[in-house]
This record gives structure tokens, C-alpha cells and sequence, in this order.
């Protein structure tokens, strides 16, 4: 039997681990790519190897790439990371810490990493429902960026290698997620949601990111350890 | 008069500098974006300052993000790169200096990097002539990454930002690039083209691209200095 191969984008925190938790459910060898570009919460890549290593990659790779000399985002330090705010706030437009073109650039790379492995999925955890606005999440730019990508490689001009993006996650809701993720086994103790943790790395419970993440549990009727 | 600004990828090779001189003489203000990809000849990132300096850019920003850890290419160290060519065996085929996915990381980085700017216009010196298999300098790959870009942005979003993909030699002869550098007053001195250069910085005289440039500058009737 031919191995399939998947790169899958791991951030640390609960869409990225839960988008893994199903292309290993769904028999793919997982090889995890996490990309160190310069967020503030730097200690999202501590959580990405522990689930890396909690949910059996093939191969973990850590990149860096300081997106921070582009400037333009709350996550990378321009901006101040915005606290408190209700849930019709958080759906409403694109948030300030949108970070320029950052899954393009995380896609491109997954897409030379799937070339070198001849690994034709690439996985991400993007979703449409927390965030409407989101640019780089919306189906239509995941499948311009599918279209770019299998006229762009070497791979799909010799071996005709087809690339596909697979967002399992797009149209569920935080809670849904979460119960997914729970039906896997997956234990979000590991995982990491905060925008702006503390020096010690503790969550600060109220960035957007926290508040959805409260949010979800609460709406799943699960505890967050 | 508003300002047309234009992200322009330089890697102080002869094509790149070429499409920064003619961006120049087009009129924008030209942002120049180098990335040292820990390719073989970073000798070329001191002739991107070299030619930023010369030519007078807006601004020049030197990104590093290191490709070798994806692995994949003569380029970035992990085979041989071929010297004494002949040119039918350069044209054929997609050659081992080939990077993966390298043209859309590159483009990725200069639309973050454009979005901070508001720069509309992405230029770079993609050729399709001197390697004809070159996937990612083909017009069907720029043209779905361009449609691709429109959709991943928050300013193509909030502010209708339509980005433009640029390839203003994409159909030129290198003896043709060369004759339009130098009717724009480029000094090619500056350049630096060889792909695995001495120690001390000199170009070997041997590989692909030392060939294509002696047999452009022999063609184009002029000295290479």
C-alpha cells in the first residue's frame, strides 16, 4: 500500500490540533509544520510540539520566519491586542490581529514541504465562523490558492503530483470542534489559544482568542482544564 | 498626484534588476525586497544592496528565511550543481537548481509586504525563455497566484486593493533584458549571477547561469565588466 502523506499546519492551539487529530483519523502519515513567525504568543510553539508529540507525527518541523519586519498586525506587535470584546464584535470584520498575507505564506511553505515529501494534502484548521471577515480562511481563497499550487511545482509538471487543501474544520463551530476533537481523543490541556500570555506563558483570558476559546468549552459542556 | 507604489522581489541577478529599472522608469516608487533563503550564492544579497543603492529605491528590505531546512535543491546545498551545459541541455527540462515552491513564497512575502504599503504592484524578473520548464515563471502560474492574491487579503477585502502580479521581461531573450537594462542606464557590474561562486565571492564561469549570462551579454554585443 502507497503511504499518503499530508502536511499539516500546527499552530498549537485547537483548530490546527483538532485539523490534525482528523487527517491521522483519516489514515494520512502526518508530518506537522509549525512556523515560529514572530507572534507574541511564542509560546504556541511550546504547545504545537507537545501535540505533535502527544498525537504521533511522522515528522515535526519548526520554521522560522520573523514576520515581524512586515509589520501591519496586533500578533506580531504592532498593534495592541484588543481585550473584552463581545461575540458580535469578534464576528464583525477582520480583526486587528489579522496578520498580512499569513496563510499565503504558511500555505507556500507547506506547499515546498509537500513537495520534497511527495505529500499531495495539505491541512489546515481554518475556519469560517468565529472570525466572518477573515480573508485568508473564506473557500474561495483556499481554492484559488489550490488552483495557484498545482501550476506552481515541479512535482505537478513531471509527476503530475495534484495538491490539495483540505480544511476539515471550515463551517464548524468552536464548540463542534471541540467535540470532534474530544471523539478523537484529542486533550486540549496541551493545546494554547492566547493572543497576549503572560512572561510565565499563562492565557490571559480576555483576547478574542481566550473568549472564544471559553466560549466553545462552555458551548460543548466540557471543562478546560 | 498619488504615489503608485510597487514591491519589486531583487535578487541583484541580471533579470530582477532589470524589472527594478523598469519599474523605476515606469514611475513607482519602488519598495525592494530581497530574501536570503540560505541559497548557495548569498554573495547575490550583497549585490541586491549594491543595485538598490545604485538604482535608488523607496526602500530595500533583506528578509531571511532559511529554505534549506525544506531541502529539495542544488541551490539551497542538498545536490551538485551542474556546470558546463550545454545550452539545449539548459533549456530542457526543469534543471536541479530548482527551488521548491520558491517563486510562490517569494511572491507570498512581497504581498505581505505589499498590503502593509498599499503597494498595488508586485513586479519581479520571471523569464520563461532561458529555462523553458520552469514551473513557477510560467504566465498561467502567475496569473492564478495574482487571482489568488486578490482574494487573501484584508485591503482586497476593506479597501478593494487590486494587487498585479508584473513579469516585464517574462517574454525577453537575455540578450533582449540586457539591451533594455542598459537603454535604462543599468550598470551590470553590479550583478552577481553565478549560482555556486568561490569562496571569495567569484563567479565559477561554468554553471548555468554564469553560461546564460556570458551568452546573453556575446549576443547582445556588449562587455561584461
Amino acid at each position: 500500500m502507497i503511504e499518503r502523506r499530508a502536511v499539516v499546519l500546527l499552530s498549537g492551539g485547537i483548530d490546527s490540533t483538532t485539523a490534525l487529530a482528523v487527517a491521522k483519523a483519516e489514515g494520512y502519515a502526518v508530518y506537522a509544520l509549525t512556523v515560529e513567525y514572530g507572534q507574541r504568543h511564542g509560546v504556541e510553539v511550546e504547545a504545537a510540539r507537545r501535540v505533535a508529540r502527544a498525537l504521533g507525527v511522522r515528522e515535526h518541523r519548526v520554521f522560522a520566519l520573523d514576520l515581524r519586519a512586515m509589520g501591519g498586525s496586533a500578533l506580531t506587535g504592532d498593534l495592541a491586542v484588543p481585550k473584552d470584546r463581545p461575540p458580535e464584535a469578534i464576528a464583525e470584520g477582520i480583526p486587528v490581529t489579522y496578520v498580512p498575507a499569513r496563510n499565503t505564506i504558511l500555505l507556500a511553505l507547506a506547499l515546498a514541504w509537500a513537495e520534497v515529501l511527495g505529500a499531495e494534502t495539505i491541512v489546515l484548521g481554518a475556519n469560517v465562523l468565529d472570525y466572518s471577515g477573515y480573508p485568508d480562511c473564506r473557500p474561495e481563497f483556499l481554492r484559488a490558492f489550490e488552483a495557484m499550487a498545482n501550476l506552481a511545482t515541479k512535482a505537478a509538471v513531471e509527476r503530475r503530483m495534484r495538491i490539495r487543501i483540505e480544511a476539515p474544520l471550515l463551517h464548524l463551530t468552536k464548540a463542534e470542534i471541540l467535540r470532534k476533537g474530544v471523539s478523537l481523543g484529542v486533550d486540549y490541556a496541551l493545546t494554547h489559544s492566547c493572543y497576549d500570555p503572560t512572561p510565565e506563558g499563562r492565557a490571559c483570558g480576555r483576547c478574542d482568542s481566550c473568549l472564544l476559546r471559553k466560549k466553545g468549552f462552555a458551548e460543548a459542556g466540557l471543562l478546560d482544564r
